[in-house]
């Protein structure tokens, strides 16, 4: 048996997103830039893909550039918005301490460049709170970029207010939408989003492809030159596969979405509560405004590395935070954010759940979890001088 | 009936490439990042591609980082570069007039910085003088990248002695390898490569994927921030699927190489043979150090694009150029670069035929270009001028 419960790392490709894949690798694998028929049925396969996928989102299909993944989206998105404030002498962005590091670093990356970086902090419960991004910005601020849920914690941000706060004032805005898309409803108009960074192997799609949304009037800066594919936006030869295979999945995902967020949110909840009852345990993040499948929380007195592997014995599959700093020592930057102290943000726990989880599935995640804490507990020197006095709980 | 004979825009996945891709899909579709063993499963898969595309190459597996293609992998290794040369005050890099245009442009890109630019002319026959490259170094020469072999009219370049040059000069040389790598042999130490780049479509492995090869010592920049995948060098869940069908394709491509290179030289040289024949009309590109699959003709009094038009017509798949600059109404590069005047570059033709091309075909090809320039001709104002010796032939 294999409880799959890290599709926020990662997800398996659905069938139809496979179909599609291998349809364009059968029969339209010509080059796209080709005149000849047969590359014009591949231009055919990549229009469509980008009309289905701005669809998905309330865009219009020339307002579409695909990528190579989130990350890159991510690093497009930032550095278009620094050049374009650069040109106008506006070298300050705001965002938060909980981004994805592919926003985070980028942002180390301009700082570096002279540009001021604000992060904002967060509620406890992880909610960016749009007063102090109104507050932070500035007249020289030329972007404001907020994910909209988060990769950890699942925390749904309050991405329209944010936006419309961005819209008065005149203040490009993107979101890191790697999460929320296909799981979460998006529209980028009632949104606000002049930016928005996706990722095909986050909803059923396959790894190595993304999109980036651009609104009208924003101007994108071309992190790789070369050809002309992509308006001139993006060179390189589309991978035209599996940009096909990212759209059937997002209409998949969008179309299922009702159905399966209401399935998850009732598996989610079920495990919350199964969770809760481990003494010394907090959940991580808002216990409404999240992600329908997210389940983060905090064991004191563990080690979050033996935990996965005991669960990983048991055939359960989950990570102590984002899948692209495992391997990391330092505790999650996100659970610092939220206020966990270092010891217990050591002590994490990411489950998200598939759609296709059964309740059978669920009684296993919540008794193993309990179990493997218990048996961890036994042998961990802090949970000893936890449960002698020597030490303070703090959960 | 489909000829496509041009696979110098993209090849045709193999069965072998698809076969690795839908391994990984079904079996190992985990993230790399992950610690359970699902997620390692899949890190397995990428170290064990990894290890395949180095051993093809003459490569160390720690000296391969995956991009999303040629034109990443070419953009990051002149950036990486420069970034390195800047540091030391080296503000010069070397290139040749035929480079892909993932050169070019980041070239450009990099004048805007301050950086000098010496692009290098060719041979009449499109081959990059070694001893020019050599007096082109100067005391701030950060970088020398000239491609392995040309995309448009197939020449393969002097590369083991041009970086023999570099070495000896102690300056960094790149080259572009996506038209040779698994078409004619490569070994980067033999041939004083300090980066390669090269693109899976090229040699019927998937579109969106390909490599860097940087050799220890060469420090390379990230072009994407984030995760730290690629040991920091690349951020972003890798195309594990992807690059699994590369590193097969790769491999198969190696294997059989002697056995296509041989088929394909007879072939595209009974079509060279062919084409002579057509009065003034000339082989673009030299006669035998040119890729196995490579044609390249210029016919006086034709425009390209009809000429594309009515060979797909009969279902034959060509081009006139680069794809990626394809739709693009001036001239190529390329073909100025080798002396072509203007108009005659507009009426060039590009076959870059397939292993499995059959004598039937070759016949077709020869036949049906025949047919189509002299169909043309009998429209073209410019063919009017040249017989009634108003304009004078100059093929």
């Amino acid at each position: 048996m294999m409880i799959y419960a890290d599709n926020a790392a990662t997800t398996k490709m659905s069938e139809t997103a496979i179909k599609a894949m291998m349809t364009v690798i059968n029969e339209s694998w010509g080059n796209p830039s080709s005149l000849y028929s047969h590359g014009q049925n591949a231009a055919e396969a990549l229009e469509k893909a980008r009309k289905t996928i701005a669809a998905q989102i309330g865009a219009d299909p020339r307002e579409i550039v695909f990528t190579s993944g989130g990350s890159e989206a991510d690093n497009q998105a930032i550095i278009s918005a620094a050049e374009a404030g650069k040109k106008n002498g506006k070298k300050h962005i705001i965002s938060t301490a909980i981004e994805h590091h592919a926003v985070l670093h980028t942002l180390e990356k301009l700082k570096k460049d002279g540009f001021e970086i604000t992060l904002l902090g967060v509620h406890e419960n992880g909610i960016v709170i749009p007063s102090e991004v109104e507050a932070a910005i500035r007249g020289d601020t030329c972007l404001v970029t907020v994910m909209y849920a988060n990769n950890e914690i699942g925390t749904i941000q309050p991405v329209r207010e944010i936006g419309g706060i961005c819209r008065r004032k005149n203040v490009l805005f993107h979101t890191d939408a790697v999460q929320a898309a296909g799981h979460i409803p998006i529209n980028v108009k009632d949104d606000n989003i002049d930016m928005l960074s996706a990722s095909a192997h986050k909803f059923h799609g396959p790894k190595g492809v993304g999109f980036l949304y651009a609104g009208k009037g924003v101007r994108l800066t071309s992190l790789i030159e070369g050809g002309a594919q992509e308006r001139g936006k993006r060179a390189g030869t589309e991978n035209v596969s599996g940009i096909a295979a990212m759209a059937a999945a997002l209409e998949e995902a969008n179309e299922k979405m009702a159905e399966n967020a209401a399935r998850l949110t009732s598996a989610r909840d079920r495990i919350i509560e199964g969770l809760k009852k481990i003494p010394h345990s907090a959940l991580n993040g808002d216990p409404v405004r999240r992600l329908p499948g997210n389940v983060n929380f905090c064991f004191e007195g563990i080690e979050g590395e033996s935990l996965l592997l005991l669960l990983d014995d048991r055939g359960i599959c989950a990570s102590s935070g984002s899948a692209c700093t495992s391997g990391s020592l330092d505790p999650s930057h996100v659970l610092l954010a939220i206020g966990r102290a270092h010891d217990v943000a050591h002590g994490s726990l990411r489950l998200s759940i598939g759609e296709d989880i059964t309740d059978g599935e669920v009684d296993h995640i919540i008794r193993s979890v309990g179990e493997v804490v218990s048996y961890l507990r036994g042998f961990s020197p802090v949970w000893r001088d936890l449960t002698s006095g020597k030490k303070e709980f703090i959960l």
